[in-house]
């Protein structure tokens, strides 16, 4: 899988005009740059440089206590070890390689791409211009939008596989849950499903899933509270299993019938229709060479347009080995997004398409739904619901 | 346990002569500021700034998304909300604030105070330019230093349960092990006991635990292998179970008498000797005011008169929510550990104490202890090994 990778990687540093694409890093599992995932397999303790160059070479220059381990990942074909102090290897690679452009892993933009911390980023630059390199310097975020974005054939499946997962347990969820149980009774069902597959959760299992029911529940991202489910409530799950590192992201909306009654109310049925229509819209405005505000725009403006609160999130973001991942999102042209609304869509990126709405008195309406762009436009990955769930 | 640690980090500001110390993160899942278990206890999504003030003030500033979390935990005093963008709440909590000097988590020496980003940085640059900042910028690495390292009573009685746990593990190795087994089947054995407790592992679990049986075994630091335990090895083992989000870290040394032996031959004994002794006069030297490199001196020299090797890493470093934790270790004066060898020990802090030696022909001795700095000297925290187990 890394080496699939990093063979991307070497086909978009040709592509972007780049020379060397440095990731420095050190004591990474506690500091973890994400590319580490994608292109090493593993962490290292001391100061390492995993180098991959436009001409296709790969180094890996790293503390002698972690040979084995990086050694083993086969990734890297020229591996070069130390036991003081990096600088002196990394500043002969640099001189050896003497390229025009080195990428790094900092951006203001996508925190996929900001791996880097500031004080390696000091280091890092000492030991440049030590080497004395005198070209430019870059943000990888391009590469690194590219290489998380575009999916290969074994990473589609991955993600499918747990999409299913993530699907399965919402069936058995919608024949479990009741009137009188808690959310957090019906988030520890969800958990023990997880546990019991040996499935992962897509985010911090504290709120994953994260469930609402009724009105004033608290909001999206909240933890599951000892708040009850009654008859008359919309609840509303977010959750995502996570199966051989790849992650999926579901959202999916219940009633609760009250006695006598054999369907929603009008206003429930016209809140969650709104969702249901504004994902539809959403799904076929997706097409490669698009912006993601664009398409943010459509599920925005049809939910405005329908009455309806804005909601106060992104439409939809790019999923892959992190729930958040890529750095492109369907996302506003709000301060907090940067620059990320603006990129273009490309071919084989995965993204949700997730509004939202509240429904007064009866809680809020979410549908949240997975998606690949495709040469022409999208295919669905989730089966879209299409209907309220109803207990009852 | 957070706010222990917020009441702590504000007597150290006042310690240190600081004024506030801003920890600003976005997306803390995938790209993780080890400060946030310590001083906020979840993560957050968007843009969010921790203030802790030296007059007691604590701020955080978070997307709203975040709210009920960030209250959840209780910790910070004034929870401020924004939906578009931070930028206007951080400047006017600075210029509210008004501090003549501000810390922020960068270190070219320690990773722990590193957690800031390079893009981050830059991000809080422009924000403390236009809140019209003109004092001190800092490095928080001596505050995270000394919160990390004093250990609250809490934390101790924690660091001990961990340890209680893997000395429990230990012993049921021993007596599980044979010759003709596989390092993977030692190390599969050791984390089905972590599973069935339901404890952690202290680092990642490809190589915690790591498992070297022989001569000609791999490094330290790599994942353990096919390679059988063969009568005649020497077998070591470093492993650490982590428990209510503390960690422990201990190594322990057995040799497999060979048919008709009943003991180590003299090579092992003299090896293994040597290390129990180093360790014993390292735990000796310690006390608060010594810098790190001082007490690295006396395991490197102790094993060097005695005619073996030098080891390639550092006699011990500091343990607690992290393996590898605080700042200062008891390191040697080289570039790789930057200025921590120069880090004077206080009371409170825990380190371990782990040199490692070769025998030749027959494997590796290595012993690793867990101790605690106290007013005058130290305490063992794990019951230190003074015999080296023999199996067969």
């Amino acid at each position: 899988m890394q080496k699939e990778k990093i063979k991307q990687a070497i086909e978009i540093l040709e592509e972007l005009n780049i020379d060397l694409w440095i990731t420095f890093v050190r004591e990474s599992e506690t500091i973890h740059d994400p590319c580490l995932d994608m292109i090493v397999g593993t962490n290292c303790t001391w100061q390492s440089a995993f180098m991959v160059s436009r001409n296709g070479k790969t180094i890996a220059i790293i503390g002698s206590l972690d040979k084995e381990r990086i050694k083993n990942t086969g990734v890297f074909d020229d591996i070069r070890v130390y036991v003081s102090g990096i600088g002196e290897s990394l500043i002969s690679a640099i001189r050896e390689l003497n390229p025009k452009e080195i990428a790094i892993n900092t951006s203001i933009n996508d925190h996929m791409s900001d791996g880097l911390t500031h004080g390696m980023y000091e280091t890092l630059m000492e030991y440049l211009s030590k080497a004395e390199f005198d070209g430019k310097m870059l943000s990888s975020e391009k590469i690194i939008s590219a290489l998380r974005g575009r999916k290969s054939v074994t990473e589609l499946e991955r993600i499918k596989a747990s999409i299913a997962a993530t699907e399965e347990i919402y069936s058995r969820v919608s024949t479990f849950m009741k009137p009188g149980m808690s959310e957090k009774n019906v988030a520890d069902f969800i958990l023990d499903c997880v546990y019991k597959q040996n499935l992962e959760t897509s985010w911090e299992e504290n709120s994953c899933p994260a469930v609402f029911t009724g009105p004033f529940s608290a909001g999206a991202h909240a933890d599951p509270t000892a708040r009850t489910i009654e008859k008359g409530h919309v609840l509303n799950i977010d959750f995502g299993a996570k199966k051989d590192g790849y992650c999926s992201d579901i959202q999916r909306t219940w009633y609760f019938l009250r006695d006598g009654e054999k369907e929603a109310p009008e206003p429930v049925m016209r809140g969650f229709n709104t969702i249901i229509e504004s994902v539809q819209k959403t799904a076929e405005a997706i097409c490669p060479g698009k912006m993601g505000c664009e398409i943010d725009d459509v599920a925005r403006n049809y939910i405005l347009s329908r009455g309806y609160p804005e909601f106060q999130h992104g439409t939809g973001h790019q999923v892959g080995r992190s729930t958040h991942d890529g750095a492109g999102g369907l996302s506003p042209r709000w301060e907090r997004y940067g620059e990320t609304p603006f990129y273009r869509l490309e071919e084989g990126q995965v993204y949700t398409i997730e509004p939202r709405l509240p429904i007064d008195g009866y809680g809020v309406a979410t549908v949240e739904e997975m998606i690949v762009v495709t040469k022409n436009g999208f295919e669905w990955l989730s089966h879209p619901q299409k209907e309220i769930l109803l207990i009852g």
